[in-house]
């Protein structure tokens, strides 16, 4: 099982999403459409329209309210992904380089008001409010998460507990939404509605793991994006949290200092304590569990391809 | 005639506004909640509540309706004030510190997401997606103009007319939907409504013009904000581009290099060449043709109460 056996299953709906996500983002102004388009090559694995598609498939049809609410879904992202690469500092995004990278901060700031702006736009052009509430009351917990991880930044005494709610504030809600929502566009009943809310809610959890661990131990040609800027930016994770939470006092010293210090030149050797403590191996086992999770939510009244592809789905996120 | 009777007039109203800003805006997370009390205190004369009440008074009644609208206006303005207080690294706004000079630019960054999601959470809980629509179509064009604005920056070639297209975007735009929607909202008739929109461009032109004028020659005491942001950010506005068309070469060369150096110590002098060249009177006279327009757009159909109002409301801006 391939991500390419899901991109075929919905190849058709997602070329709708695309042009609808292009459409939107069209403008008369030249210099506005550079930056748009450049925008538009961070496109990635379009998890996000994925799932609206996939969760719509399994309850009934895809209709033209499910193309805009996948598009709507991924300018939200976008527009967070664009804000945090001001945040960390990023200078490189999915093999591109970041728009705050090539036009300053301050066009980052502006380009990603643009697209939260553009995606309300789209999605008030449905018939009803209801997605549009939905979505908007995502985003401010997803904007509330990202205040509060940047409230604990520098904070070792973090829990795992609050690491969580804060990673099911700003990744798993939207995700949660996206599923939620493409079932119910569908007519889908409420529980099946919630049911696939709640599988959204742990595979977002378990990808924004998966996505700590590869900011620690990955490897930037593989992922084409900059990384380490967890460490650098005093951000605990998964792993961090499970290390100092297990380790002796001078340890604990030692990697207070390392995270204090903010020095690119002690990445490495943080990655490598946490990864020889088996704190990288726990980060990936909780990310399996809440997969499990997901997997479990599934409702099985979903019609079976798309049952199994969700089911793999989640499989690929931890692989 | 002060902004006092205006405010007399809608009080009761203004009140109801200011209570649903601050219920739309409550957090039950006390850092958030913290955050979002001190940008609370930024609100200021609240121009675009103001002029959604007095559209709306001066052809019917006032609703529920309008007092979202009038919050969201106000909420969606804060948002880019945040915003404009990153990209000009300003200290201080309404007598306050600002967001990024006591949290750190990530904190203005998320918080004015924030404020501009809650902006669209609060209008998609009206009955239609009328006014959601408008209201994003305008955050659109907001964003437009102040993404275009800096990439004017540095160019001493820029011209009057794209100086104005620029605050139409980023500034009138928005003031005119408040008054479009606010007469709109009250079952105006579609004429009246653009009247009222026209009247809102102009003065939003007039009174970005003026926000100009008192950042180049101002008094930081008087204004309650940092001054002097455009000439650091080697941004044009109207005084600047009048006078580099009228002087001579040298004197155009002298403006240029002091515009490059962005030093604050050039400052004082480029404000005090502007003065004298009559190049600060210019800008008023055209802020005040711009107030001219405007009470020449208001429609005489309004109840003669509120057309006094908002004509005097226009005088004010250049008083």
């Amino acid at each position: 099982m391939q991500l390419l056996q899901v991109y075929d299953y919905i190849a058709v709906e997602m070329e709708e999403v695309r042009e609808l996500f292009d459409w939107e983002l069209h403008s008369d102004e030249p210099m506005v459409a550079d930056l748009l388009a450049h925008v538009g090559k961070f496109r990635g694995k379009m998890l996000r329209p994925m799932l609206v598609l996939l969760s719509s498939k399994g309850c009934g049809e895809v209709t033209r309210k499910h193309h805009v609410i996948a598009a709507v879904a991924e300018m939200v992202h976008m527009s967070t992904l664009v804000h945090d690469d001001v945040l960390d500092e990023a200078d490189q995004r999915r093999r591109g380089r970041t728009i705050n990278a090539l036009h300053g901060n301050e066009a980052a700031v502006i380009l990603g008001d643009l697209l939260i702006s553009h995606a309300f736009h789209l999605c008030s052009s449905l018939d009803s409010q209801q997605a549009s509430r939905l979505i908007s009351a995502t985003t401010n917990t997803v904007c509330e998460g990202e205040l509060m991880q940047l409230y604990y930044r520098g904070y070792y005494d973090l829990t795992e507990d609050k690491y969580l709610a804060i990673v099911l504030q700003k990744t798993a809600s939207l995700i949660a939404t996206c599923c939620y929502l493409g079932a119910q566009a569908s007519g889908a009943r409420e529980d099946t509605c919630q049911a696939l809310e709640q599988y959204g809610r742990n595979l977002g959890i378990a990808f924004q793991i998966m996505d700590d661990v590869t900011d620690l131990t990955g490897n930037e040609q593989t992922a084409g994006k900059t990384l380490g800027s967890d460490f650098l930016k005093e951000k605990l994770t998964l792993p961090g949290i499970h290390y100092l939470s297990n380790c002796s006092p001078a340890e604990r010293q030692q990697l207070c200092e390392m995270l204090s210090r903010r020095s690119s030149q002690d990445y490495q050797e943080y990655a490598h304590r946490l990864h020889e403590a088996g704190s990288v191996q726990y980060a990936r086992q909780q990310a399996a569990s809440f997969i499990d999770a997901a997997r479990h939510a599934l409702p099985a009244t979903l019609n079976k391809q798309t049952y199994d592809l969700l089911m793999e789905l989640a499989s690929l996120v931890v692989a």
